[in-house]
């Protein structure tokens, strides 16, 4: 099973799967996916608020999983990340998702969606760009578009002319695509929804931690054993993650070295996806080759049918 | 196997197994303890500085299982916590560890080595205060030397007199003591170091997480399975872990009544042991059963010899 590619005039559910999102950002976010010509579809609880969650639980799962089962809905956009996406995985029912594939769309919080339908529903979903703000950007609206609408083929993945994705380790290698914010993959090890690093190639990102806080969560892989079984590493943006403190701190880069280039696995690094612009929609499930000699990301099947 | 009871003019070895901490805390907490009695043994790493760890794993391993195979060594202590003690988990023995119990005190980042020993080793550990500076505050010292030189026989562990322990939910419940810094307590689930809290009673603390944080942790050991399978709960201190903004967030106590108290075990909270003063000694893997009507920790078993 795969999704369907995203056409112009199609629908696009909204969602609030995890924090709230500002009122007015939604709206701007909306206004602005009418303008490129989609319609809208919103979530019943789109705009629910209890303290750091866009409302309960119950009604969370319900927005996610009526997007899923409502026939009108085309895609699934996120608005927002956060903090709460794994509250309710216990709530869905990976057996109707898998009988109604959709693009799927988030990152941050998202990922532990991505990576639980990719495995247990079976299908491709996308870490890319949250419906509220980010796709007013033009690189990341580039990708996003291209990705989704024409992705029904195999097709190579490179960071913007401008900016470099570093080949660290040197080498080819195939895999599934899996990861995205590593607090999440790190927060879900020993649970039922944990990432299936096995042949697969990582892609890891993340925002705001401290240094000794990335060692800790690559440590928690590394001792969970889904280091060793991956077969590669894409590195994205690790945006404020370093201290101006070297003194008291490894930096991002000794920690990146003796974590994961010691494995001496094909890497690479500064992939366009995270929590820095331009965000690449970069498709979770998907069979890929990472070529660390060129810096190439090629997808080797489709994404969306 | 138990480890022996500490006796003055016994020998402490001093370890940092995480970070560094500064030389002159050092200094002065091995005075105090020499004040108190005790003879001190440095570990060859003790000052060592390699960013945020104490030195490289492999010294700080060194020092570890040194502490263990040292005849001359009756107890080890601690000297701070911080970040590091699970990078080193793989490089221990637990066999030799096994077959020389020793007293081992620490909290924190320490955590990881309590349980873990308790588990694999099979004796009993202690969730106290760090060699350093912690036992300068008498309540501290009191519970350390009490514990450690007088629980030979089955004790009543109270908070000090003027501070309450209270019954968040009540009723009694027997099982071994487990647990400590919940930040560490996730980052190792899903490896083979997870804590097991099966017929245990899970004590928790931790210090300057945001409740949203705090939630992410315990929903992590919900969705493992970790806290319906234990038969109670001592909530430590929560130090620094309020945001004063209570509209972006939930509280403190709304998180510890969703993810805890919904689950009606027997629990205890403010139990003065984590990163407040005074810090109490907690001996973990110890058989004990928590009166949530008075308000009592009774330990059963002998947790030296």
């Amino acid at each position: 099973m795969i999704a369907k590619r995203l056409k112009f005039g199609d629908t696009i559910g909204l969602i609030s799967p995890a924090s709230p999102e500002d009122p007015d950002k939604i709206k701007q976010g909306i206004e602005f996916l009418k303008s490129q010509g989609f319609k809208i579809k919103e979530g019943n609880h789109l705009y629910d608020r209890w303290g750091y969650l866009a409302g309960s639980d119950k009604d969370r799962a319900e927005d996610f999983m009526n997007m899923f089962s409502d026939k009108e809905v085309d895609m699934i956009l996120c608005v927002r990340g956060g903090y709460g996406s794994m509250r309710i995985l216990p709530l869905l029912d990976f057996k109707i998702i898998k009988h109604n594939p959709k693009i799927l769309v988030g990152f941050s919080d998202i990922t532990i969606f991505l990576n639980v339908i990719a495995s247990k529903s079976g299908f491709i979903t996308f870490h890319g760009p949250m419906g509220s703000s980010n796709l007013q950007d033009t690189e990341t609206l580039k990708s996003f578009l291209s990705t989704l609408m024409n992705g029904y083929r195999p097709y190579k993945l490179l960071n913007p002319s401008n900016i470099n994705l570093n080949c660290n380790i040197r080498g080819i290698t195939e895999g599934k695509i899996v990861g995205g914010n590593l607090s999440l993959i790190s927060a879900t090890l020993g649970t039922p929804y944990e990432i299936d690093t096995e042949d697969n190639i990582l892609f890891i990102e993340d925002v705001g931690e401290q240094p000794y806080a990335i060692d800790r969560m690559l440590t928690h892989l590394h001792l969970a054993g889904k280091l060793k079984k991956c077969h590669g590493f894409i590195l994205g943006q690790f945006t404020d993650c370093s201290l101006s403190n070297y003194e008291r701190s490894l930096t991002l880069n000794e920690i990146i070295k003796d974590r994961i280039l010691s494995l001496n696995k094909p890497t690479l690094s500064n992939f366009m996806s995270g929590h820095d612009y331009p965000k690449l929609t970069l498709p979770i499930g998907a069979k890929a080759r990472i070529d660390c000699y060129r810096g190439e990301i090629n997808i080797l099947e489709a994404v969306v049918i």
